[in-house]
């Protein structure tokens, strides 16, 4: 759920005057996103999702994301397109917030997602390094290894709120992965928030990527280990090898997996474990009053974080000798 | 912000397969409406609204609602027409919840209604009055004068909190109302609840009027006496009064006020602001913890109820004598 902003029908029109994509028909806020504000906007020239952007994204990093969906969309990944308005620019400003107008992209987001799911996005998510592969700006992953000792030591006295002997595990992983964390893998743009809510499907093919607000510079792998903690553990958060192994599968015939990926996907699972761990934690200590979301429970990712430490190499999850 | 039930894919693509409107395309969470869960729904036969009925409207009440849209758009009122499914029933169910599909309209709300938007909704309220009178079904009103009183006293202690004085000014003024409310005005449908939010404009032209789950039988003047509360005030809650006269000239073009619904007026328009002051200081006193919608100001038809007991006669409004 997430329409933080809200806009008015005369500064709509004003900013709609702005693009070359006829008179305003309709336009509803969507609960789709936690980060930004977003709407579907139907006009003269068809169906669009119009984004605010709220504090949480940097507006510096706004024209890195753009160019990224551009990049990636000529390059036939299906992501939002960003519409230009008539001066050339796809980044405006509406209600005080930086905006833009994307593409609709039909399809939905799979609640429970099977074999031939997994496989889907494992091809999607290869097809995605490759075409970004060329793309030639840089961001940094500020939620990889250096940013999660910070950012957990901003809460960490309360961690027993959460879990019995939270802070205790958290250190020691966090001692684990910075003696431990990969530093020469394969590396390029990744989405590194592919949960299902930012996969639309039209029946068992992908019809969309969306949200790539997260997107950075980082290793490959790192974000199959992403998507292997979101899309392959059931509800009671146990991994599931079949769809483990459908989703390296399908990524390895697209992109091969070099040893070194291979070798470090353990460690890469555990470190995107307890990346979402922390940020759920965060976030679940500091819910703003009359907040209109409910934070995820970040004890799902301490499940698969455990899960993972168990891990004695990557043959758990189907993949090297 | 209403999306309180949350409706996976695999549940909605099987409800979808009891209507012929093609495959699922795309369906998102919409913040339209406070009573429902409301989604923009996409399919291979174009575009609709799926509305999930939640536990305020009683399920025993749908029919008359949905019957009632399909009565009136058979008569070029421009309302949500219920989509029947392969078994030729509107209503079905969904996620354990009363579920219909409606026709998508096109359209905004105007957060700033002018002389312009009052006079085009007088002309559409008279119309929708006419196309109702031969509506079969009858609903009784429980938010009219009989209902005032017991809802107050569930929590008319605590009215020093929204307001210094609120208790003493509401029993003098359900005292005032329950001995002078009209009784034998003409009746028929009423929307009951025609707010800014309800009406959808492209330009100056209405485009539809949706929401009609507190439609019931009752004075068409009191819905009148509602438009005006609800349209014809500023932001500052003062009457403006030639918003208000093109409201009720443009009503009366279409379909003539009686002289008694002329002098009932002012008594109309205080029990309209007493009804919606009621409901939402009642909403206001029991947001339930963790609720995902903010209420709204129940001090706003304090003000407004104040300036209608100010009122001698129908004058004040530009009609009568």
């Amino acid at each position: 759920m997430a329409v933080y902003t809200l806009v008015d029908d005369e500064e709509l029109i004003a900013f709609l005057a702005t693009y070359d994509l006829g008179p305003l028909l309709s336009c509803k806020g969507i609960a789709e996103g936690v980060e930004n504000s977003n709407y579907y906007l139907h006009t003269g020239a068809g169906s669009f999702i119009l984004t605010l952007y709220e504090k949480r994204v940097a507006e510096a990093d706004l024209p890195f994301f753009l160019n990224l969906m551009e990049h990636l969309a000529a390059r036939g990944v299906t992501c939002p397109l960003p519409v230009k308005n008539c001066a050339g620019l796809a980044l405006g400003r509406l209600a005080g917030r930086p905006a833009v107008i994307v593409t609709f992209l039909d399809g939905y987001s799979i609640h429970h997602p099977e074999i031939a799911h997994c496989a889907a996005l494992g091809a999607n998510l290869a097809q995605l390094h490759l075409a970004g592969a060329d793309f030639a700006q840089r961001r940094r992953n500020a939620l990889s290894v250096e940013g999660w000792r910070p950012l957990f030591s901003t809460c960490a006295s309360r961690a027993e709120e959460v879990a019995t002997g939270l802070r205790a595990l958290v250190d020691a992983e966090l001692d684990h992965l910075e003696r431990n964390w990969p530093r020469d893998l394969p590396s390029g743009v990744i989405h590194a928030d592919l949960f299902p809510d930012n996969v639309f499907f039209l029946g068992e093919r992908i019809s969309g990527l969306i949200d790539f607000y997260f997107a950075c510079t980082d290793a490959y792998a790192y974000d199959l280990a992403i998507c292997l903690n979101a899309w392959c553990f059931d509800a009671e958060h146990r991994y599931q090898p079949d769809k483990g192994a459908a989703l390296l599968d399908a990524y390895r015939r697209i992109r091969p997996l070099s040893s070194a990926e291979i070798e470090a996907f353990p460690t890469l699972a555990r470190g995107a474990a307890l990346r979402f761990l922390l940020t759920r934690y965060v976030d679940w200590l500091n819910v703003p009053p009359g907040a209109l979301v409910r934070p995820k429970d970040p004890r799902e990712y301490l499940a698969k974080l455990r899960f993972h430490q168990s891990a004695a190499d990557a043959r758990v999850y189907g993949v090297g000798a």
